[in-house]
């Protein structure tokens, strides 16, 4: 029986709530289709500075180090947000696992739940439309790794300042997979740029563009990122695969989950070359609802089970997760974020239960 | 009686026709309030290509030296679609007057008109909160013109890079507007940045802390860009003032733009310390419905109404063209673009004269 070691970093807030549904979920799974799982907690964000003064203790890396995949919760909360950026939960944890397991594929999807329609934002003509898109945001470079970086000069001449880079190689490995991920969807990549004002933007124009000729049947755009946040509000139906850098994936991805209406419903993941990957909620650490078992553990659940099928090659179980995912919400089983105000909606414990349930 | 000297630079696509809009109404409360206006054009964009070979001519720019304000349409279209970045329409017209006149404080305001909530693409019950904010984008730094920039290396290795970045100096002068602009709105300022990841939005986040004890009547709130483009869409309403460098704003001043739904009536103002301004409307050239005679003019007449307000000191006339255009959409004046589908709007004239006639 294979036996698949998975490094569990349930993180602050709603994160060791719903990671113990998503836990539950993938235990069923691997009976049903018998595999073995080792769950391996570590301490992490808020939790781990509280114990160990580090958002990102050694113990946890090393843990991260020995296993096959990491399912992540959530971190933060208002009680660190006064320390120094660095060392703040969110900041001193993702971008150091992303950058030490050269994560730079990072899959973020977004839906229009089919019946969830009311939940958005938009307005009922464009959301009855409906939305299915995947943002495909590169994780390990831009703006947010790259050097020099820092603060220089004094007084009112003081500047403060960031690099923003690609290469072509860090480009073309990307949109390769934004490529690959638009076959298997309806065919389109819309590639998110800046390139009438940045240098980096016009390489990235250029890179995709070569990239796309390999790719003849999937129908390339490019668009302004100011543009994107404009179209996806008009639009949002038309979009399919997303390819963007890393800060305008960070902007367009938030957006286009918010637009949803329904971010306890979304996963993602962050993979690298070897398809070893992080995977982790979209949603934030919602300390407002923590400790009362009402949050949605769905994310972390798909979470899991995209990370079965990216990272553990268990592509049956994951199928049967999402299969079950997608009954239990057909069924009306929703928890009380999406629920019409003022109706209960289900615990995340009852929640969880209705997807095993359905397995 | 004092003469105004305005460098017109109407452009491409609709441009010229919304200009000549801008014009008669100008013109008409000119001679209500006893000024006289020069108007002296210049080409501009496309259209200066075509003629010179160049976006901004020589001839341009001395143009706008000699005048008291810019009043701009708008450049670009497909024709020049190709042309290398720096020689493009937009960014080789906009970019460098921004420079050269250093017009660093950028006003776009945002409104779900009144009457005009249906066309938010925001759901109903949000859009019936209504948005009224103002994007305050500094626009003469930051990754837009922040150096090194350019590539580097060969082959796979070969690299596009910018440099973001911010001086005190800059920041201050920004912020001091901002919240000068917040005590004559709601007293609200939305700061927004990236401080969790980036050094330029470390230092900005501490200086308009710095500026805000200046203002103890105005409330300060930061925010990251990633979670203010969500939050946009979630409580448009809550807004006032949102402060942006100028990628930032770049981006979220189109995301505000679109919620309003009615792009045709959104101006803006890009000012320098002097008073000397450029004013344009926020919407494009529209190439796809240029010289129809259809588009709406409404947005190049509040520009216009800015340039006498900001740098004409003509506040009477400004607040006469205001009113007269709101008393107008109030009396369902309306282009096309902005009336129920299938029915015909006023014509580009047409809704000239009808603010004139209100004047
Ligand atoms: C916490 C922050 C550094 C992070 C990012 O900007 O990448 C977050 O917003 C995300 O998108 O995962
Ligand atoms: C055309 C482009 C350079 C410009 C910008 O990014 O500033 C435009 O998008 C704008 O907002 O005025």
């Amino acid at each position: 029986m294979t036996q698949h070691r998975i490094a569990v970093l349930a993180g602050d807030g709603i994160g060791p709530e719903v990671m113990a549904e998503a836990q539950k979920v993938v235990d069923a799974v691997a009976a049903q289709f018998e595999f073995g799982i080792d769950w391996h907690s570590y301490l992490v964000g808020g939790a781990a500075i509280d114990a160990t003064g580090a958002p990102l203790p050694e113990a946890t890396m090393s843990g991260c180090e020995a296993a096959d995949a990491i399912l992540f919760g959530s971190v933060g909360g208002p009680k660190w947000e006064g320390l120094p950026p660095n060392s703040q939960p969110e900041r001193g944890s993702l971008l150091p696992l992303r950058k030490h397991f050269e994560l730079f594929c990072n899959l973020r999807p977004a839906q229009i739940h089919p019946g969830l329609e009311g939940l958005s934002p938009l307005r009922a003509d464009i959301a009855a439309k409906g939305m299915d898109l995947l943002v495909v945001r590169e994780l390990t470079g831009d703006i947010y790794f790259g050097e020099p970086r820092g603060r220089h000069g004094e007084g009112e001449q003081e500047y403060g300042y960031d690099t923003m880079r690609y290469s072509r190689g860090e480009i073309r490995r990307i949109a390769r997979l934004a490529f690959e991920a638009a076959r298997k969807r309806r065919g389109k990549v819309c590639s998110v740029d800046k390139a009438n004002v940045l240098q980096t933007s016009m390489l990235w124009r250029e890179e995709v563009t070569t990239i796309a000729a390999d790719y003849p049947d999937v129908e390339l755009e490019h668009i302004y990122i100011d543009n994107a946040a404009m179209q996806m509000l008009r639009r949002a139906s038309e979009f399919d695969v997303m390819l963007c850098g890393n800060l305008f994936g960070d902007i367009l991805s938030d957006e286009a989950a918010m637009i949803t209406g329904s971010m306890g419903l979304l996963p993602s993941a962050s993979l690298n070359a070897a398809g070893f990957g992080m995977y982790e909620p979209a949603g934030g650490s919602a300390p407002d609802i923590a400790g009362q078992g009402i949050a949605n553990p769905v994310a972390q659940i798909l979470s899991a089970s995209l990370m079965l099928r990216h990272s553990l090659n268990e592509i049956a179980a994951a199928d049967a997760i999402d299969a079950a995912v997608s009954q239990a919400l057909a069924d009306g089983c929703l928890t009380n974020e999406l629920t019409p105000a003022g109706q209960a909606g289900l615990s995340t414990a009852a929640m969880g239960d209705a997807i095993v349930a359905r397995l």
